[in-house]
């Protein structure tokens, strides 16, 4: 690697957001390569130009002789047999994750005994879509990328999973796995929810319901267009998060059910609704700055910064 | 009015729906005029070239003289003391309105003796601004536009609303007011429901949740950020069908819970969210052709085609 840490990249996994980071890595200069595990996949991205095999211990070998960072892109079912296949051929290089959930890959990372060059991370990006087809280099631009601050963290490594999100155009935002964890069941495991529960509701009104059906619906139920495989690959990994935010919503649900039905009234539930979504629509991002990665108290600094709201932009 | 229905239009309310029809209907070639209640709306209508009034005896007398649709734009609270300005002015005109619920404005019609002339509508477009500076002439370019077909409806006025609906761009989609509004509530305001509940579900997540928030919170919360009032007076006047709905998915979400708490698996809701989304996507309106308003059993054959996905696209 090069003393700022634009080091090589080996992508294992280049469906939807492995094919992205393999193409935004390129686009950005790095020496990058990926590993996926089906022919169709590896064809399709070496169609496009790009430099991808199906020969898992070769690609990470490759990683091996350059002191590349890997990057597993896989859902979390497939997680497993990548560390494996890490443990085995490329135990000694930094390694990095884009998995939905953080907790449940630095458990199986430490199975394998992977953890001393792991730092997690998860970019805030992606599309209904998946494969090579609608992979997009620009997939990450001014996205939020969550990278690992867990106790014990490496500062070479993490320095490299940072400046890995900043040249795909991201903004890094310092987080543990568990806050992390806890963060996404709300914002993005809970839409996936209520987005199948609401496209229920609505075809359940048949095709006049669908056919009147607009912006509200169109918007609300997007992400249930997502294979359904890849939905639970996401949620079912957070389950506990995902379960207590779940019933918190339940109990608001019916809450508001209660006062629409006692007093004809939506007014609480609207105005928390209304200022909530206000609080998203004008949070702003703040630089963190001053970043010495190792330095004395920097992992919790920067834990706190994350939880106010604060990412990076620069190193 | 001129033989094929082109009538004038007499609009009661230039908020984001009245105004946006008065410029549609304005810019189809129309005479078109409007009212509204607050001076700094009539104010900002007449600085875009309308002709707007804040006097609703003069602007309905208007209505009388030259045969118009009058058209009411207002919230569902403010239904009724239009209606008795209706009844004392322009007794005799062509009635329709945009309210987006159609069973308790046909109530209010009835109250106020003016159900002869009155056909419900309401163009399915919208967004969550409000207000003269948020009308487009093109809102309602392709959305579904409901028009009723309850029995005894006038065949004169029904061709002329949905003359009104055809000339903004719309297509027309024949329902009756109690499956419109049980339709609705699937579709329009359960989304508002869950929206507001997801963004209050986010927003608890503090800074880190909603800086780590991307495409699924923000489209799945999207309308949150339509008024508090503006969504009550969309919600609350369509309560039974909306308590109903929300009640079945409340069940749907309940039964989700238990199934990733017990086997932490998402399969049945991810499966019927994902085919239900698909239907959707891939649902196609059909033309129902060869319509006579009047003839033996227009009506029903016009409520039959709008369950099956019929629209009206001309006449």
């Amino acid at each position: 690697m090069t003393a700022d840490g634009h080091t090589a990249l080996c992508v294992l996994g280049t469906g939807l957001i492995g094919g992205s980071l393999l193409r935004a890595a390129t686009a950005a200069g790095r020496a990058a390569w990926g590993y996926n595990r089906s022919a169709p996949g590896v064809a399709a991205a070496r169609a496009s130009g790009f430099d991808v095999t199906g020969d898992l211990p070769a690609a990470l070998g490759r990683a091996t002789d350059s002191d590349a960072l890997i990057v597993v892109a896989v859902p979390m079912p497939a997680v497993d047999p990548m560390l494996d296949a890490i443990a085995t051929h490329a135990p000694d290089c930094g390694l990095t994750d884009v998995v939905s959930v953080k907790a449940p890959v630095a458990a199986a990372v430490r199975r394998f005994g992977l953890e001393q060059r792991y730092v997690g991370g998860h970019p805030m990006a992606g599309t209904s879509e998946s494969g090579w087809q609608a992979t997009d280099p620009e997939l990450f631009r001014g996205a939020a990328w969550a990278v690992g601050v867990d106790a014990g963290t490496d500062p070479h490594t993490w320095t490299r999973v940072t400046r890995l999100a900043l040249d795909c155009g991201s903004v890094a935002v310092p987080v543990i796995a568990s806050e992390h964890d806890r963060a996404v069941a709300r914002i993005s495991h809970l839409p996936h929810v209520l987005a199948e529960a609401l496209a229920v509701a609505g075809a359940r009104g048949g095709d006049l319901a669908l056919g009147l059906a607009a912006g509200s619906f169109r918007d609300g139920t997007r992400v249930a267009g997502t294979a359904p495989d890849l939905v639970r690959a996401i949620c079912e990994p957070n389950s506990d998060a995902l379960l207590a935010v779940l019933d918190e919503t339940l109990t608001a649900l019916t809450e508001a059910r209660a006062a629409l039905d006692t007093s004809t009234s939506l007014d609480d539930l609207t105005a928390a609704g209304y200022a909530a979504r206000r609080r998203y629509e004008t949070a702003e991002r703040w630089e963190i700055g001053d970043i010495e990665p190792g330095a004395e108290g920097w992992l919790e600094r920067l834990q706190e910064a994350g939880r106010a709201g604060g990412v990076i932009t620069r190193l």
